[in-house]
């Protein structure tokens, strides 16, 4: 039986669950649940940050930011980046992870989490909500050789979640 | 073993899977794998649709859309949705679903699925790449009663999945 939220909220809290990843800029590490592809052609991606982050203080000093996919065995790295400001202390040292620098951007990237995105900032979304969304131009990837999609962690309000079980080929 | 990539796309091939939901405008049923939340607050989603689309003409002439989210048994729909343009057919026809007329917008939602989001373009994201990006406020959401998030349907480049196992609360 359907019936008529009276929360629109309801909206938001229904969908299932999106890739989590991390989001490095320079020296530090966030936690972020709002990602997704932009673009094929340019290869581009986004992602929707909080203006009280100091990731978001970052990202618009340095127009460039890392996109680290982690493994869902690695859910205490992501509790971990999720649970501090990087304001106060070292990410990678509090998570016991890797730095290593990025080839094409100022950053650094997880070694530990088995695909790295590197991106520059083309665009920030200028409607704003509860997040400030940038759109990154991909400008050099780097991914473990043993990596496939079902070994990336997902997430939604709430839940960490696997990926999902292979259904069919589209 | 951990290596660069010759390939920029390599990067968006390499995420994992994404909501995929069926987007209804006026009368019009399109497929989409491109949609994220946008903001809690106001309470706002997202779409990517390709300029190709007769749904792009419909968006920029209404600015409204549904979201309707199938479940992981309606590939079907997904697919017939997805398979020809409703510049030529009526996909509520031939995909045999069931139009119903949204509250707070003037446009159809599908019956069949288990949550439908009514939205109002509230902007259209001026970086273009492969797609437009509509970021539409929600006015209304039908949700039925026993749907749960595990029962939607993912979807990324060629792989439809289910919604991930549960593994620990955030």
């Amino acid at each position: 039986m359907k019936k008529l939220e009276n929360n629109l909220s309801a909206g938001i809290m229904a969908l299932p669950s999106f890739p989590l990843v991390l989001v490095t800029v320079s020296h530090n590490i966030m936690t972020a649940g709002a990602f997704h592809f932009y673009s094929f052609k340019p290869p581009s991606v986004m992602v929707g940050i909080m203006p009280d982050k100091y990731t978001y203080e970052l990202m618009n000093e340095h127009n460039e930011f890392g996109i680290n996919i982690p493994r869902a065995d690695q859910i205490e790295l992501v509790r971990t980046c999720g649970s501090v400001s990087g304001r106060q202390i070292d990410k990678y040292q509090k998570a016991g992870v890797t730095p290593f620098e990025a080839v094409e951007i100022n950053s650094t990237l997880i070694k530990e989490c088995p695909v790295n995105i590197e991106c520059e900032v083309v665009h920030k979304v200028d409607f704003i909500g509860t997040h400030q969304w940038f759109v990154g131009k991909i400008k050099a990837v780097h991914i473990d050789d043993v990596y496939a999609r079902d070994q990336a962690l997902m997430f939604w309000i709430g839940e960490y979640r696997k990926v999902g079980k292979f259904l069919e080929k589209a």
